[in-house]
């Protein structure tokens, strides 16, 4: 008789239910690809008495313990989302030597380590591709498939409902606040988008992506962060000028002189550049690693079967390993100790939008003024007079470091003729 | 003290200097990714006096028994290319329980299945991630993080030969013997360049996508193939004005009603379409399941250290068998035997290219032909007349069976207004 391992599921929303239609409708390839039948045996609900159709047939409890303690269960996912309890669920299941799959971003990039270390101690698996990039493969490529590399730069499109509100943004010369009302209509968005918009969503997975691929641990608060809630059509029309489109990035760079710099902001980003035709809820990451060159992994950032297809193909691996006899030969990748780059250091190049006095010798100043913060100029455009008696001017510079640009504004807003510092957006420029 | 695994490297061209380059300059953190030191220790190659400076310090030889029979090597590395003898060798390597990590599409593609059944059998690895796309993650990514998927579609621009031609001529209008010259020129192409523009090395990657996508051994033969050797420019400007650029594509279908269908041919791709935008010598490849949605895979499809990257991860991974005393878990993933759809019974939408008498009424013998040989058009142009008295016909046709439209080309032919079939090609649109 074919052996069959059983599952415990913590949480039955989105992805709970995406797990158990992948797994119903791809029953037949799983058993032949583990080698043993997967069963969803018990799932924990919070509340017993709502009616749940698709779970016909599978045990529910509200009582984690009786997952915890279910000595049939061999694998225990969590699905419930947000630090508390989830972590703490995690750990118990870790130590009672079940294996974990989690798609739970915040766990993984606050607490990892832990979780990491109760796996490696236990010798079971902890898996959590679905945590980064929905259904897209990049944890596993990252830990096993570009391993050859040292990874000196990771970018990643990681949040699609701010994908989406620029794809719009730039494809109908909406607002931001016209694109956000339509995107919490078709239920891309919170009610409370700030997770969203405001970049925190993008920062946690910056800062798993950037652990793995730098090998030294990178928490949350080493994130600069910077959402889009500024972004104007005017910044996306010029943008357009100048041959970008405006994205919403997690940036790692890692250089051994000034350390690990990770980042989520919006950025032009060149039409050229592979991730500048990822639009709509579509995600992706780049990755530039010193023998692979350039590499992107691309698709479904976030939704129900996407999701689920990165979770299911995690429980599959772990199943396989309990086939074999084995556990995961790839553990926690953070064997070294990288400082971290502080955020006036880190070098960009930036776009500077002004609003100034239309009168002659204005962009004279303004230039000069760039020059003497010690801000070298790649090119300035003056145009698009929106105000009676005014100009906008938007300049580009080479890179410079944070700190010097910082200043230049400062000595800007200083300027009679300049009336309004109306966004300050880095470039990104140095594909090589 | 830290365990050495030795390594004997078949073939010191242009991926072996690659893969001894990336062992070197990446050699602390390799250790730390393996836990243990790897060592290249013999090298097989054909002519023992040619000087090889980054080979200094290495052993060579020109007998492959030297490299089977030492029993210090754990891991052979086949990089010599071809089939024969590489096959054997590699055949003997995994019956004498040494693991196996190649580059070859050639022997993967024609004789995977004995390498599979000699890994299993020996209880060692053999792993292939770059015989396909170069430095792209692909192999692994579908055997192990989308297995949770049926997958039903697989496309790939994977010969960056003729998608830097393609490419060439559809940013310059060059025409076909321009760019092949000019690759030429650069070493993009060979001196003979068959294998390339005919498709033969595309598909050879197909075959191995598509059995490992679909679980069923799918081999060269089965495998439909059309070149890049008669797209003109003007094919290139007629797809521009259909919003389309033309790739030559790898695709495999699979499909419950008509079986596994797989080919290699130019393609008109919508601009929308992940692919369009993979330009130059990047290789990318599409993929569908019924769980992950669309995903697609990007970067590097050749050269000395991309192909390198896959090489080494490869060996990284085996080695990490090694310490581990497991070996691979994910073995030969063709347990259906699906049927494959004949060519007859293909179905794409078509884009025909005819040159026509130039007087009233043709369009309409045209359209009622295709019409009476039930085929149903999508669009017509007419336009671009470029030789007198006559004029250009593009049309563009809904999906239909590749018999059927082979019968309406047959029968426009023997239209008298019709003075030249000048092109066939698939359009690819079914993008759901």
């Amino acid at each position: 008789m074919e052996k069959v391992i059983k599952i415990g599921l913590l949480g039955s929303g989105t992805v709970g239910s995406g797990v158990i239609k992948v797994l119903e409708m791809n029953r037949r390839q799983i058993t032949e690809r583990v080698g043993a039948q997967l069963q969803i045996k018990t799932v924990l609900v919070r509340n017993l008495k709502k009616p749940r159709p698709y779970l016909r047939g599978i045990h529910l409890t509200d009582r984690f313990e009786d997952i915890l303690n279910d000595p049939e269960i061999d694998i225990i996912v969590e699905l419930i989302g947000g630090l508390h309890p989830a972590h703490e669920y995690m750990l118990q299941a870790l130590e009672a030597g079940k294996s974990v799959v989690t798609a739970n971003k915040d766990v993984v990039a606050q607490c990892g380590q832990d979780l990491f270390e109760a796996a490696e101690k236990n010798r079971v698996d902890f898996a959590f591709e679905a945590s980064v990039g929905g259904g897209i493969p990049i944890i596993t490529p990252l830990k096993q498939c570009l391993t050859a590399n040292r990874i000196t730069e990771i970018m990643g499109i990681v949040n699609g409902t701010t994908n989406y509100m620029l794809t719009k943004m730039t494809e109908c010369g909406s607002s931001y606040a016209d694109v956000l009302k339509e995107a919490q209509e078709k239920g891309y968005a919170e009610a409370n988008p700030s997770a969203d918009v405001d970049g925190l969503d993008a920062a946690r997975k910056a800062a798993i992506l950037s652990s793995i691929a730098f090998n030294t641990r990178v928490r949350l608060d080493n994130v600069s962060v910077e959402g889009i809630t500024k972004i104007t059509p005017e910044d996306i029309a010029y943008a357009k000028d100048l041959d970008c489109v405006i994205k919403l990035l997690a940036v790692g760079k890692d250089s051994p002189e000034t350390g690990v710099d990770v980042r989520v902001h919006p950025v032009l980003l060149p039409k050229s550049h592979p991730l500048a035709s990822v639009n709509g809820v579509y995600n992706a990451i780049f990755v530039r690693g010193n023998a692979v060159g350039e590499a992107m992994f691309y698709g479904q950032g976030a939704g129900s079967l996407p999701t689920a297809s990165a979770v299911v193909s995690d429980i599959i691996d772990v199943a396989r390993d309990m086939v074999n006899g084995s556990f995961g030969k790839v553990r926690c990748t953070c064997y070294e100790q990288k400082k971290i780059c502080p955020l006036s250091k880190t070098v960009s190049s930036y776009y500077i939008r002004l609003l100034v006095d239309d009168e002659p010798g204005v962009l004279g100043m303004i230039a000069t003024t760039f020059g003497s913060a010690g801000v070298s100029l790649k090119s300035v455009i003056q145009t698009r007079q929106n105000v009676k008696d005014h100009a906008e001017i938007v300049a580009v510079t080479h890179p410079v470091e944070h700190a010097r640009i910082q200043q230049a504004v400062r000595e800007l807003q200083e300027l009679p003729v300049v009336d309004e510092m109306r966004n300050l957006l880095r470039v990104e420029n140095d594909r090589g």
